[in-house]
């Protein structure tokens, strides 16, 4: 199959134009893409640069490149519009309409998105994050008074990543408790947790895939065995049901999916937008 | 100043309308801005629902809102276009010229974005997330091998959190060494950074960001005193010169930008899309 470049163009770190076009690509099944990115297109030399960049893949590979681009400069926009490719700006789709109804005229200035303009984001989301760290997997210090969330479940649900998720991406400040032994032979939680119990989401999974994740980590081990992960999973979904805890399925969700299910259904607000 | 309402609807988990929609609000300094994400509209039912609660908000508010959608199913656009807003859909835009240009029709299927079709780059971010945690502040694991970067730097430069960033948005390994007592006093590395020389990439901030940072962590300490901070900024520089070790000054930059920066300067491959 004939593979085509896709070029992500952004005057910033390329994020945006990533997301939005990797979401676009997602849907041609059919055609096999090579991805690059070129940030921080900020100059008119840096913008002609890219053009020669672009022509010069459209011509080794016979096929014009698709460009998905964030440029908030009209002037830089106009340079790279020029490029042998098919141009799709996301500023230029959205910010005529906006304008229109918004009654405004828009800064057009760079580097708002993923700047440092907002030094109190910032802080919240290193703040987050290290109270993600902290109080990851039931560790000495449980800060749950300032936890929005308290994220339970057996060993390889997904805790700490989705923890982790929730504080760069939200700044949302999330623990994560692991139900170890104890738990699993009372089937009980401790005063701990059962005193913060409005904040606890459990992570629950398909035994086949949570056996599949142990045994890359830990091969033939007990801990990998069918009837060990079969017990554990049958046990927290009990405790859930116990303490009437939510909960999700991880088995076909994404990290960013567990996030996002969580504060939709908890109503967590978010800290930080993306 | 009238506030106005911004919805963020979508298929999926909405981070896709959340990017797409803060970058182009942050260009209108002049407007304040209420933000509702309503992710998982994938039926008909939800689709009806969302739009009378679009229309509420306007009624209520005497302003109508603005919607950034990223709806996949045309039949599901057509339900939340008719709802009193400004409606701008962003598979609405591009979809089209893209099928034009590829010669093919997209497969209009939901959840591609962040969904778990790809188990093996579901596994790629857990492994790095992994990896991180535990390279994370030059603890026991120096798994250097493995790692695609190793930041170094003093402490409270934006190290772990850059790290944490790099695994879950794009699959890279990254470690870090924080400088300590050893490397200050000595102005020396160990050896198990040096043979891993390539990999390194400096982070350095100015002393007085630092000094804020380390005093909000530690006040009136050693660790936060202008004397130490000085210091330890000074000496650390002075390594990445000797050591020929690149570097980036954080204390204007997100952690995003952070991320990108490093990736365009070493080259170092993205193993994951956002």
């Amino acid at each position: 199959m004939e593979r085509r470049t896709v070029f992500f163009v952004s005057d910033q770190t390329g994020v945006t134009a990533e997301t939005m076009g990797h979401s676009l690509l997602t849907q041609f099944d059919g055609q096999a893409f090579r991805q690059v990115t070129l940030p921080f297109i900020s100059t008119v030399d840096k913008a002609q640069e890219a053009v020669r960049r672009i022509n010069a893949t459209g011509e080794a590979e016979g096929v014009r490149p698709v460009i998905f681009s964030t440029l908030v400069q009209e002037d830089l926009r106009e340079i790279i519009k020029r490029a042998n490719g098919l141009f799709l700006d996301f500023f230029d789709a959205f910010l005529g309409p906006l304008e229109l109804e918004l009654k405004l005229k828009s800064s057009r200035a760079q580097g708002k998105a993923h700047g440092m303009q907002d030094v109190g984001a910032y802080t919240t989301r290193i703040n987050a994050t290290n109270f993600a760290l902290a109080n990851d997997d039931g560790a000495v210090t449980r800060d749950y008074e300032r936890a929005d969330l308290i994220l339970v479940g057996v060993s390889r649900t997904g805790k700490t990543p989705t923890c982790l998720y929730l504080a760069l991406q939200y700044g949302v400040f999330a623990a994560n408790y692991p139900f170890a032994d104890e738990e699993l032979e009372t089937g009980r939680l401790p005063a701990a947790l059962t005193k913060h119990q409005r904040k606890l989401y459990g992570l629950t999974i398909a035994p086949e895939r949570l056996q599949q994740i142990r045994n890359e980590r830990r091969p033939n081990s007990n801990y990998s065995s069918p009837s060990q992960v079969d017990f554990e999973v049958r046990t927290a979904e009990a405790i859930f049901r116990r303490y009437d805890i939510p909960c999700i399925n991880t088995t076909e969700c994404s990290i960013e999916e567990i996030a996002s299910r969580i504060l939709d259904r908890t109503g967590v607000e978010r800290r930080l937008r993306p």
